[in-house]
């Protein structure tokens, strides 16, 4: 979904309430009045009531809540979610079910079985509990490398916009850079892997014609070849709403 | 301005950027924590610091504070701005100042030349200085009317809703309904009352030609010979925004 193309469940209204409604209860994440899984919870519950879509920004919230509960400070959401307790681990699963988000099966510690017992058993807090996701779920592993892509995103996203002067076409080109180096889980959960890799590859091909040309229009094409598969890399939309965060932060202004 | 086209020093981020910076100023107008003339001076002063634009939404924030003052019930904002003092009209002048929006000449009163002197001699309130602008200028009959304009755009939102289940067509159509039926002052201001009312019977066509057959691309044309002839019917898009809060208040979902 962006400001051209809808789902015909899921419209970019859904994401426009969904990010409006979410306010309030960021300001109380920011605040510390609540904790980071109860966050996360809260964010999808309250957001829920504003449209009838289903899942709309389930691994945005899961990214965001840390760093927002962190005024953007990368190692204090790092430590944040160290000492987070296994409270918050079940909070988030929570939030995960209300949420009826797709993600990835973990070998061990799957998000989709009843993962309660074992978070309580083993007293797996955030940190522990991402740890057991796989390596390709980049949207858990950045609260285990201390949102390092995060803060990659935020660094290209100032890159490209002193490089185009253009807010859209810096922030498209973060997301095709990331698109470009990462399978998307989200496109490995419903897809596979074999159509995940693929579409790495293209949105490599697609950067380099546009290194090499500067012409934009590669990327509408691909656009449209993965809407056109219904192919849909969302988490890597969800790190490019956090690295925007980070980057609004530290005084992005356009 | 719209999600499809930008002009050279204004985006459609800067909606979403002026939209989001906008929500802590609103919760302390909800909770009237801040009075409905200091509450647009708020609103003005806080989102400039989000974006580098000029004006982005002086019009929808007049209409919109006190109708968020009242929790959307208009009688009250009617009251509310009959209740207003000359001090929330001095906050108004400085909040109009500082967003260098463009208005309508009035006869009397000019929002341009320093009005400041006769509203403090004549200790001119919200309502009595909205009653001496030029009958065009909706926005601000809507002071003086007790918002009765933006009360039709919200049951025309529910209707065209009803009747074709899309949010963006429901909007569409409302704001096409008030382009047909007004003359835009933010036109009268820019272009002159001649073409400010031949964009009015242009609209009333495309209406009607969509009522006979039900092509939507008769709107895209509209909006492609508006954008081509750098007409912005600006005022019509902020009543449009207070028919949607309206319709929210009201409980509308999509």
């Amino acid at each position: 979904v962006d400001r051209l193309h809808n789902f015909d469940d899921l419209r970019y209204e859904h994401f426009l309430v969904s990010a409006a409604s979410a306010f309030p209860v960021f300001l109380r994440i920011a605040k510390n009045i609540v904790s980071i899984g109860r966050g996360v919870y809260d964010l999808v519950a309250t957001t829920r009531e504003g449209h009838e879509a289903g899942n709309v920004h389930f691994g945005a919230f899961l990214l965001l809540t840390p760093l927002v509960y962190s005024e953007g400070d990368v190692d204090k959401a790092f430590r944040a979610v160290k000492a987070s307790t296994y409270e918050d681990s079940l909070w988030v699963k929570k939030a995960f079910d209300m949420s009826e988000a797709r993600v990835m099966n973990a070998e061990k510690l799957d998000l989709m079985d009843d993962v309660e017992v074992e978070i309580v058993r083993k007293r797996l807090n955030l940190y522990d509990w991402m740890k057991l996701a796989p390596e390709e779920n980049f949207i858990a592993k950045e609260y285990v490398s201390g949102f390092e892509l995060c803060n990659s995103g935020k660094e290209m996203l100032f890159s490209y916009y002193s490089e185009t002067g253009d807010v859209n076409r810096a922030i498209v080109l973060t997301y095709m850079s990331f698109l470009a180096e990462l399978p998307d889980p989200l496109i490995v959960a419903k897809k596979g892997m074999d159509v995940a890799c693929r579409v790495k590859a293209l949105a490599e091909d697609a950067l380099n014609v546009y290194k090499e040309t500067e012409n934009f229009a590669v990327f509408d094409e691909l656009d449209g070849l993965l809407i056109s598969e219904g192919i849909n890399p969302g988490s890597v939309a969800d790190l490019t709403i956090a690295s925007i965060f980070l980057a609004l932060v530290e005084g992005w202004r356009f």
